[in-house]
């Protein structure tokens, strides 16, 4: 997923307007066609696993008086976000994006911020491309460590280079690391951790060099910067991605929607999940297997256990959907530190090594 | 607040374990005391704006048999920090330690997390240092970026330097980061910024070197190892500090936390805290000045406000005192980006500039 070029974005934004004008001019009632994201428009595609939009469309036409508004906010966010691609450095928030508005009058500014919100998500189904490309960034979140060289402009215009192991903790992950070129990598392999205990445990392990990795850590849910530069590091340095979470349904699913996004992003999941990421444990085998510290599944995790097996994500694999039958039959889940019984060292020289062999065997 | 050489802190560990050895040996029924960290021995301290505890002690006594266990414990766990203290290199969380527990037998194993924090707190309140000291570290959290080199040993043991201007997004804020020795300070000031979006905001605008900064994201409430940078830029490096958070009593009250620590951690405020640190706004009166879009005060935070006007922290700062008095008016709260409505560079031209004049005049 090498970028598309700042000058294709901007000129897709400058499109929409265009489209307009043209109809304006050729005496038409001016109208735009935007990918339909509602649920009926929502289809599994088996071949990426993921959720995405089908080919049914909405329009907004000036002659719904209803729709009037939400166009025209439309043309004033797209040519907002063209001012920022032109101007190169500068990104806002959607949150940002919002309070913006203010300054565009009364009959231009948005009332509430979903309605901002959604103007950016028919933007990024209209262009193909996901906001990070038009400059509306999400928030930071996560860290990476490891021999990976990156090269992106600093807020100064200055072009840079920095190596992710010219850090204390690790460089956190933004608008413009999960955006930059990746310059070298000589690491051979991504590994995502779910907490911060653990990612510590395997930066003191050394595991980037044991295991030639670069090492993420997730904070929990993957924020989206994190899933986009997994997502680059898979198809751009064709590096494999392995996930480490929590022995629950809810690790599970951290692991699933790096893999194939969620229902919610159907228009740019493509863009965003790394189909190819295998999720390394803790499984629910490996609670029994290890004998860890486990606590008692509760009513709302055996709840998503149901919901998780239903979801085609998960029916189309094996594995998977055969750790959620032992969950339900254990009824217990662990926590990926449980396995410091062992000692410290134990999850990086022997848990690990043993479960990437399994997963590389498959 | 130049670090405690980690010799005397392990002479400290060592010398819990060695006042029970020394009773044993003359006979004696082995005992410790720990300073008391009830509601009835922490005071206000009006000197360090701090809660601090008082000179009341507790008495864990081997010849009481519900002492027993955790006086065990307890030299189980200085024994176990005073390994990680001399294998120098290695860290571990709360959490960690609890499963930790694990290996060592029936008799001496944690049945639940809070029996453990609450040893790692008895510690830090016999010896007087904080847990990061004996290598028990909180999570990561926050980022930094500005002109500041900083020294520490990587996870290999090699002594590194890295200056936080060589980053894309920040220099996630860890254990390393927190504890590192201070090489080079070419910055002025601290300014900790609470959400993401704005810390972009200022990056992009290049406060950094238009206030000569160093720019912190807090993330929401700072963490721990965020709060302890912060005070130890102020100490060494003698760096007034400024805190600019969303306009409503919880953001008030982020700031206040890092100017003056937590009524929970009374025994250690003093290593946390930074007393001279300012809270530049949002303020009440902002919201009325600059016109920001607000939404109304709802009852949970007239309710906060309540409370923090009799809480003495808040007592013994008229102007504090003042705004929340104006927040009980407006029935109001504006969010930091509400001054993105005068465009991208107002709040780094104007807004805060005009603020920091009037706060430096004070």
């Amino acid at each position: 997923m090498e970028k598309t070029d700042k000058k294709v974005i901007k000129k897709r934004l400058e499109e929409i307007g265009k489209e307009i004008v043209e109809q304006a001019k050729s005496k038409k009632v001016p109208y735009i066609r935007v990918p339909s994201r509602t649920t009926n428009n929502i289809v599994f595609d088996p071949k990426s696993l993921c959720y995405v939009i089908g080919d049914k469309t909405i329009t907004r036409s000036a002659g719904n008086i209803r729709h009037v508004k939400p166009l025209a906010q439309m043309l004033k966010v797209a040519s907002f976000c063209k001012e920022l691609v032109e101007e190169e450095l500068k990104h806002e928030t959607k949150r940002g994006l919002y309070y913006i508005s203010e300054s565009w009058g009364e009959k231009l500014k948005f009332d509430e911020q979903p309605e901002s919100d959604n103007i950016i998500e028919d933007i990024e189904a209209i262009i193909g491309e996901p906001r990070e490309d038009f400059h509306i960034i999400p928030n930071p979140g996560g860290a990476v460590y490891g021999d990976l060289t990156l090269k992106f402009k600093n807020p100064s215009g200055k072009m840079m280079k920095i190596n992710c192991l010219q850090t204390a903790d690790g460089q956190t992950i933004g608008p413009r690391m999960s955006e930059a070129e990746i310059a070298e990598c000589n690491a051979k392999r991504v590994i995502a951790i779910e907490t911060s205990g653990m990612y510590n445990r395997f930066m003191e392990e050394n595991a980037h060099k044991k295991f030639n990795a670069i090492l993420v850590n997730l904070e929990g849910q993957a924020t989206r910067a994190t899933r986009r530069l997994i997502k680059r590091l898979n198809e751009i340095k064709k590096l494999p991605v392995y996930i480490f979470t929590d022995g629950d349904p809810w690790g599970l699913h951290i692991a699933m929607v790096i893999m194939a996004g969620s229902a919610k992003s159907a228009h740019i999941n493509k863009m965003l999940a790394t189909p190819s990421a295998k999720w390394i444990g803790v499984t629910a085998s490996d609670i029994k297997k290890y004998k860890l510290r486990s606590d008692k599944l509760k009513d709302v995790d055996i709840k998503r256990i149901k919901e998780l097996k239903k979801d085609p994500r998960y029916k189309s694999d094996k594995r998977l959907l055969e750790e959620l039958k032992i969950w339900e039959e254990i009824k217990k889940k662990a926590e990926q530190q449980a396995l410091l019984k062992y000692g410290l060292r134990y999850v990086v020289d022997e848990y690990f090594p043993a479960k990437l062999k399994e997963m590389e065997k498959k």
